[in-house]
């Protein structure tokens, strides 16, 4: 027999139309602008993973619909979109936003710096996490690690880079900071539409440019008419972003926060370890396709230069802002701690196993 | 005015003594035993942390006891507990499994095999949780990975080791496969109690042991009493591992289900990064206070034998069982294609920035 809790329950869920599990569910609906387009695997798989594990794990009470860059229209339009509440998260990547404000440059990546191991511990326990909320609280947003790119390639050249002479007058695709590092060097740099890139390089409009890596490289088609592929030096682990409108994540219940916040930092890590594996196959491909590509690192002489020359714009950049300069610091010294320990374990372990 | 829905859920609600949000809600309560202390940080914080997030994330419905090993007495008898139903979950390592099913051996990490970002890729995107699905399902059990300790160090010995000859009747203390392959190669390898490493380090009666890496090193106080750290050759990526009752898992619904496993996930790949920030300092803090610690590797002759007698001890083992040479064979498979990557990106990024 029932007793009178049960009829009530019951009879309530009959009222209502829905089951009795379900007759307190709220459901909340949120925006997601990307600055990639629909199809840009896999940066655009973090925030669709993201979705796809929220809902599931809510029980459907957090549906959050993600739009690419070719429905909003406005691929670097979407910090101020979250700012404005349009949008209640975006994935983008931090160090787009240094016109805005120059502090939010080094959450992404900086040359010469950490690698992916390296930056995550620094964020979540060597203090990155804490600079970075206060560096985005001014914009009333908050910021997470969105996924990392491991180590980027240092770009597609049609001749062997041998001196720092041949950087001089050598016109470059490259965008960002690492162009401002190589322009003090001589090289000629140049912006050019991803569409308008394969093109330029066969066409020698260009002497050589820098994409991502294998994964992203391999369907532009750079190496089919570039045979050098020179090892990264200016983004050794690029982490994608995902920001937050402050007053949207505080209107959710406790348990929806927690639901979210998780699910950013498991696709962000989830996105390098794809990226890895889409490295790993994509480069096999390449390779097997392309036998002669060669692989090349840039001469010393010339790393010598770019690492004076990045030190140079670094102390004239932290100069204007003493809050960059706190957050390099912290980056700095973050480094030489842990690069000791990456030297004497991943580091002499591959050099015997290579 | 209220309708009648309202005074109906409100009548539910005061007969059944909860707010009308929590009516429905069924609390499932875990208990998840540990092969590990209570205190051996950072492999008790996984699970440590799985609970808290689990429990926020589901808003109290579900419950996880985590019970350490001197709580339940049997470190080395999880895999039944969790087999019989005892305990719904433990965490542990799948190597620890070998004497009962070889087959569950590579699970974990394979001497000379994949860092810890190639084996996440493997276990995620190279097809390494297919096999281990396989793996476990005879025994009922779930397994996913549990945190990466990173590469660990080939130990603390007494003397420098130059050649072969060196490894001749040294007396070492190193569990486990590793152990095997010491063993071909005329080393006395023994085992004692972690209680009484540091007296038999100290008195001569072994000459070397192997432990972990600095995080977990430094509480032992090796350091004081051996100055040569070799690297590491046997564990380069040792992978934790979460066990879980596949009927205990069924039960759950849906939505509990995908929060455990995001959570096992996420808390997984943190105490990767957690213990490289932990080595990290680690390493600073004994280099401070013993700084004639040398860093060293061993001599290639050594290596090359190891690596030979490694390659004889697996071709052994996997005549024995088809599976364990078909799981062998998709890790060096996937090491060879990922390992390329792992040289012309972070390898080679790192010669340059040490």
């Amino acid at each position: 027999m029932f007793g009178k809790t049960t009829k009530l329950l019951v009879a309530a869920a009959l009222v209502t139309g829905m089951g009795t599990s379900a007759m307190a569910k709220k459901v909340y609906k949120w925006k997601l602008a990307t600055t990639w387009g629909p199809t840009l695997s896999p940066f655009i798989d973090a925030p669709k993973n993201l979705a796809k594990i929220v809902e599931e794990m809510s029980d459907g009470r957090l549906i959050i619909r993600v739009d690419a860059a070719n429905k909003h229209k406005s691929p670097l339009g979407v910090l101020d979109m979250v700012k404005g509440g349009q949008y209640e998260m975006a994935h983008t990547a931090s160090y787009y936003w240094k016109g805005k404000d120059i502090n939010l440059l080094p959450f992404t990546t900086m040359p010469f710096g950490m690698t992916a191991p390296e930056q995550y511990s620094w964020f979540y326990y060597g203090g990155g996490m804490e600079l970075m909320e206060k560096a985005y609280k001014r914009h009333r947003i908050l910021s997470y690690p969105g996924g990392n790119s491991g180590n980027q390639m240092g770009g597609w050249f049609r001749k062997e880079i041998n001196s720092l002479d041949d950087l001089k007058g050598l016109k470059m695709r490259i965008p960002g900071f690492a162009g401002e590092v190589l322009a003090k060097l001589g090289v000629q740099v140049t912006n050019i539409a991803p569409g308008e890139l394969y093109t330029a390089l066969e066409r020698g409009t260009i002497d050589s440019l820098e994409w991502v890596s294998p994964s992203m490289d391999i369907k532009m088609g750079f190496h089919k008419i570039a045979p050098y592929y020179y090892t990264g030096w200016h983004e050794p682990a690029t982490e994608l972003q995902y920001l937050v409108n402050q007053k949207a994540l505080k209107k959710l219940p406790k348990d929806l926060q927690e639901i979210l916040i998780i699910a950013m930092r498991v696709t962000a890590y989830d996105m390098y370890i794809q990226n890895y594996h889409m490295n790993a196959t994509a480069w096999e491909e390449m390779k097997k396709e392309y036998p002669n590509i060669k692989v090349k690192t840039l001469p010393k002489s010339v790393m010598d230069a770019m690492k004076k020359a990045n030190k140079e714009l670094r102390a004239e950049m932290s100069e204007k802002s003493p809050e960059l300069k706190e957050i390099l610091n912290s980056q700095d010294a973050y480094l030489k701690r842990v690069r000791a320990w990456t030297e004497m374990s991943d580091y002499l372990y591959l050099k015997d196993n290579l």
